[in-house]
């Protein structure tokens, strides 16, 4: 290690706390456009623009490359190329951030369509005063798919709210149900909610066939990654009336684009990849990476370590 | 007490679990135009019409009159008249039924507020990806007024998502705050519920003034009754940015006319008096009240027994 370590930071917005690192690191910025030319230089890569694609691209060059990469968010995809899942490079990720503000958004969401918020605020658009019942949270069945601490985390919150929950992993263990168990658990569901990473086994699990295990009232939320979808089996599934309604915070393409018709199917809630995104996470963010460089630099060994075969942080 | 004794029932629609009452009740109907001519017939009287003044029209009116009322729903204003007041006659209300329906709705309404549910399905009309940051509800500060059932549900569910509540009442005791604490309490929250039933101490009682008290970040609900606020205050308030929104289920005036005012402020909900109408509570409404009548009938005390001068039903 050189005396003074070279950080890399990819960036599209200043950064808070790095201040704590000052005379420690050099620190290099670099966008899409420079990322493949400093690569070589940096001891670390902080990937700050979490939404950028320029790691995937870039790594694949020549020279050295960084020992360390974070990635400010929950998502490995657009980090993880075939390369760096094949170096000796460590991935990190920012586990522990997101957690309880997607908990909150998923609540939100649940809460929303079972009192029919939308239809609600469409009715007052038209000063149309049109009382109705609204549904029940407490007592009502919900699926959580992806045991990681997102799905935990979501688990909790709607179990506070009382429903009765259960929660999907890979692997079955105490309190979380095994792949095996999803359908008949989907079958029964009043809400599924998608939450995991995307990997081979994940990608596009909800399909046709299981949403049409699900029951007419069932409602289908996900806040994991768009990946795990098949969109016009969604589409269809609520054309028909299979199921009830959805929200899709994530999608296959990000942002969506203005002709997607996915922004006018009737019960799909629409909303652009915000469910982590809480007021003063910039801020804990930039604290967590701090805490890990001072973990790195003084050899100590880091914590969220992604496995790089799995596309996430196994554990607990 | 006639052998089999004579149930009035004002209603609109079909009415869930009386059949176990067979035989040992002889029941009549009415309606606004028919109510005072079959009062004085009536041993009972069950308000299953909650929303109709035709009680309050009625009761002024010659003959003997009903030894005990029962209305289904937790209001009382529209039923207690000065003479029913001060009559010997018994009023009871269906405290128990509202409570948990209420607090999700609140629930629904706070967190669609902090993630900005409004304004990410406005444009998903418009077809907009427009991810912003949202707030937090764990960790924010809500004052509930209002300490009867209603309130302690809403404080509960509150408290479950992992805000910090303070519940006031008109009586300070232990775990709840008196009117004496109520401005400074209002000066620090994030939230202010308003849950308390309609008396001449909570008539108009968020006005301009406690409007001005609140924090410019506050937001404002009241899903107790309409008279608790001053509508045009609230209206000002929202304007000048006095607190930064509103959300509404009860208004002075119910249903709140086409062309008022109330539909198009910016910044504030609008929702149809349904914060208690969920899905079965028509039948837990009827079983509750076969429940009192069973009560009665044995010669038992009755419960949920509104105090007739305060309008709702002390204790606990």
């Amino acid at each position: 290690m050189a005396a003074v370590p070279t950080l890399l930071v990819l960036d599209a917005e200043p950064l808070p706390r790095l201040g704590r690192l000052t005379g420690r690191v050099r620190v290099l910025h670099a966008d899409g456009s420079t990322l493949g030319a400093l690569l070589p230089e940096a001891d670390v890569l902080l990937v700050w623009d979490t939404t950028s694609d320029a790691v995937r691209a870039a790594w694949p060059g020549a020279g050295p490359r960084p020992r360390w990469v974070h990635t400010a968010g929950a998502d490995v995809e657009r980090v993880l190329s075939p390369e760096l899942a094949a170096s000796d490079t460590v991935l990190t990720n920012a586990r522990g951030v997101f957690e309880e503000p997607v908990a909150e958004y998923v609540a939100a969401l649940v809460l929303a369509m079972a009192k029919d918020l939308p239809g609600t605020w469409a009715a007052q658009t038209r000063g149309e005063w049109r009382p109705r019942e609204s549904r029940p949270v407490a007592g009502t069945r919900a699926v959580v798919v992806g045991s990681g601490p997102v799905g935990r985390a979501v688990t909790r919150t709607l179990k506070a709210l009382g429903a009765t929950t259960a929660l999907v992993g890979r692997v079955p263990r105490t309190g979380i149900h095994g792949p095996d168990d999803l359908d008949r658990l989907l079958a029964r569901a009043d809400w599924v909610i998608a939450a995991a990473p995307l990997t081979e086994l994940t990608r596009g699990m909800f399909d046709t066939r299981r949403f049409g295990v699900m029951q007419p009232s069932a409602r289908f939320l996900n806040v994991g990654r768009g990946g795990l979808v098949v969109e016009e089996a969604l589409v269809r599934a609520l054309r028909s009336r299979w199921i009830a309604g959805a929200a899709l915070d994530v999608f296959g393409t990000e942002p969506l684009p203005p002709d997607s018709p996915l922004w006018q199917v009737p019960g799909l809630l629409v909303s652009p990849h915000m469910s982590g995104a809480a007021v003063g996470r910039h801020d804990e963010l930039g604290a967590q990476f701090v805490e890990l460089f001072e973990r790195w630099a003084a050899g100590r060994p880091l914590r969220n370590v992604v496995d790089k075969a799995r596309g996430y942080v196994p554990g607990r």
